[in-house]
């Protein structure tokens, strides 16, 4: 870089890395609302979220970045670096996000998802959606004027824009062809699974959240969880926030069903370790940021689904499981568990179904935001065509809307295009853990004796590190020789339930 | 203000409202700091917390703050309203305080402090000293420039200059006449004390956390302590964080003496309900924050010292402790209870002295801290300093460092001039409350039965809701129609001790 004038670049980084030290804020402020914050500082931590928000935008649509960015193109060492160019076109990328929204609206969007992420909470306890019409209407207006304000900017459709928010380059196109892909195998799939682990047992009984919440301590400390970067704490919704040096995820406790919060607590983990496992030298670059919500899902589905249901994992945790409940448990033996943690039942709640049932949720939700978001679908008549839905696609209907439409936080938060994230997330998940253990055979025997190094080793080297330096599908292209495909995980599914 | 153009005093309020949201949210990422972040986070949080600070100080200095403030102080508006004009004297001294120190030093002292603070954690729990001489070192270093360069700036001395940081106007020299008068009647009163109150019993046994927890919440939900919008959590030195929507008090639990965490609770509940007593209408803005620590101080001592250790209020908790632990404080007599909470006894820790020889430990502190911040006392030679000035105020030795000079984080953070305040605070408070129950007779006998409404009433009325639109030395005068002495204070020692 010379030992003049710092070049742009350097300036670059110097901006964006103060930007992340913001962000990083945010996102433990966040974490506090949700685990932490007396309800009735919601208003003020509203307006303290905004605030940062405000901040990072500001920074980033400042009048001198358009220069910066053009003339560190120009630099002829950041060329010729991978990372530096990547890193480079990451940061267009962020300005170009920028600019196609003003501050006051950004402010504005930030304002009212608290509101209406607050008004959720209550509605999803009185299982009562009219309660949040308005607030949910607010935010829908809102994320339609983002989405028409970024498809003008970048020349994509709106739905796209939103979600190139959590993948770049995903297309509808792209999601419409790998659904349809699934529902070519997903429905005969169910059907077998039904048939042949449709009578397994289940645990019923009483499982002290204490006793559940150790169990879920040593399991994480087994995996690699790095408890001196990170907590495990309790919310509504079970989430992965912080950043890489402070990881903070949350499960939350069925005193009935111990299975729930540790499989939370499994996926959240696997989100964990991706952001610990993010490259160190890019700390506070947009490089050194996690890839899309894709890579991010495949993470925590890798562990949660791959790994932790294989008959490996289940051999390995049966005996904490009986040393953790004693009582009637004391019995149990490997097969009743992997039974019962691969028992197939279609079922309300999308954070409670097994794998095979999950993408028809997702299924469900990605048709009604794009109605949403093309304004087919109104506010108000969200509870029934969730129903509807619901009956089409897996044949039964929630009791009520806790148990609908307002069981996620998603959308009140502002999140659309998030959703089919988390399919292909399942699809990449399968597609990556089975070309890890053809290519390293010590994988699914070390997981067997509590040994996670030789998996943690192939996901560093070939995800962890690689930051956002490449695509996702460049990523699962260059880790399995094959593009992204339903493959793996139809193979997959019927290795386990066929 | 008119209908055109917003005023340059409105466009000030809406500057300071936004600087008021970045130091909330570094309020409560501090409060994280020490009571839920994992070690390994501790980098980053200093980076994020350096880089908050930056922001706010970077708005305080913005060019055109100068102009606006002077066409503010313009406006006839502002200056024939008392709340408009005590706010723009507070911006403008907030302005002054900012340009005195340079946006990189300010950086420089928050990342400086932060890693020695994170070093004195380790120091003093290995009661060594001399770990941290290097980063104690720094920022003496840093806080005797801070010093000079507000010197140069206000024209006060250095060290009056620190005392400003927490207490407008206050002066070495009142600090010095008001310890002086003190030192005249201390040592006589602790002598008749531990003549008295020597032999008292003390509270021997197992206290189960979880008990002394349920008592702490009991007695502050008691008191009138709003937890819809604050928490009580678990530090390793107990404070009052958060801000007035969003309280954040801590404590520490011993489980041989139950009084210790509960005295600390009483404490920052005194500061907590100060802060959520602040005028609502003027939040975020400079004359609806706390005034100084002498009031601050007074507010935390009169609930702890004056209230919660008078014969009224032992009556009230009495059954309550009784019913806490059981066994063998089952007997348990409102005068035994009141002897072990009034007893006098020399020790080493500040924050478990007694009323009496609290000032002591202060006086020592203001002593030493002069001397480190004249540079007539080395780093180095702190832990003998310590130990010497021991002896001679108290007779007494500490152990170890950890029971010396490592015992608080006040200075290791930074906090010079701080101290003072705690025993001003003293006098304060008990200047207050003589007032108070003189002008409202019936302010002990609803403590009696717990209802603290009419003590908090006239508590809001003369001290919390006039949040800093007067000073602490007019508040006090205001309150009690005397001028802030040591009179009220040796009255109430010798009423209760003598």
């Amino acid at each position: 870089m010379g030992m003049g004038k710092p070049s742009s670049y350097a300036e670059l980084e110097d901006r964006f890395s103060r930007i992340a030290l913001v962000r990083e804020s945010s996102a433990i402020l966040s974490w506090d609302w949700a685990t932490m914050m007396p309800v009735g500082a919601a208003k003020a931590r509203a307006a303290q979220l905004a605030e940062l928000e405000k901040i990072s935008h500001e920074r980033l649509v400042d009048p001198k970045m358009k220069d910066l960015l053009a003339r560190a193109e120009q630099e002829p060492d950041v060329q010729s670096d991978m990372w530096l160019a990547s890193n480079l076109a990451q940061m267009r990328q962020q300005w170009m996000n920028a600019n196609a929204l003003s501050s006051k609206f950004v402010e504005s969007l930030a304002t009212t998802t608290s509101a209406c992420e607050l008004a959720w909470r209550s509605a999803r306890e009185s299982a009562n959606f009219s309660e949040i019409i308005p607030q949910f209407s607010a935010v829908v207006d809102l994320v339609r004027q983002k989405a028409l304000s970024l498809s003008e900017s970048f020349g994509a459709s709106p739905y796209d824009c939103l979600l190139h928010q959590y993948e770049q380059n995903l297309t509808e196109r792209d999601v419409d062809s790998l659904f349809s892909d699934l529902l070519e195998f997903l429905p005969s799939v169910l059907c077998n699974a039904l048939d042949e682990h449709g009578r397994s047992s289940s645990f019923k009984g009483r499982f002290p959240i204490g006793a559940q919440e150790l169990l879920n301590r040593k399991i994480m400390e087994i995996i690699g969880f790095p408890f001196e970067s990170g907590r495990l704490d309790t919310s509504h919704h079970p989430f992965s926030g912080g950043g890489p040096e402070d990881l903070r995820i949350t499960t939350r406790y069925d005193d009935q069903d111990f299975t729930s919060s540790f499989m939370a607590v499994l996926h959240e983990t696997g989100h964990a370790l991706y952001e610990y496992g993010l490259p160190e030298r890019w700390r506070g670059q947009p490089v050194g940021e996690a890839l899309g919500m894709v890579i991010h899902e495949s993470q925590s589905l890798l562990i949660e689904m791959q790994v932790c249901r294989s008959k490996e994992f289940v051999e390995l945790i049966t005996p904490h499981i009986r040393e953790a409940f004693g009582g009637r448990l004391l019995d149990l033996d490997e097969d009743q568990l992997r039974a019962v943690l691969c028992k197939v039942e279609p079922g309300c709640i999308r954070v409670e179904a097994d794998e095979v049932t999950y993408p028809f949720h997702i299924i469900l939700r990605y048709r009604l935001e794009r109605l949403l978001i093309d304004g087919e679908l109104k506010v108000e008549d969200l509870p029934s065509a969730w129903r509807e839905g619901m009956r089409e696609l897996l044949d039964i209907e929630p009791a009520d809307d806790a148990a609908g439409c307002l069981q996620d936080i998603h959308w009140y938060g502002g999140d659309f295009g998030y959703f089919p994230t988390y399919t292909l997330g399942a699809l990449a998940a399968a597609q990556l853990f089975s070309a890890a253990v053809v290519k390293n055979t010590d994988i699914l025997p070390s997981i067997r004796v509590g040994n996670f190094k030789p998996l943690l080793q192939w996901l560093d080297v070939n995800v962890h590190s690689l930051g956002c330096s490449l695509s996702a599908f460049s990523l699962i292209e260059r880790a399995t020789d094959a593009p992204l495909s339903t493959k793996s995980f139809e193979k997959h599914l019927r290795a386990r339930y066929c």
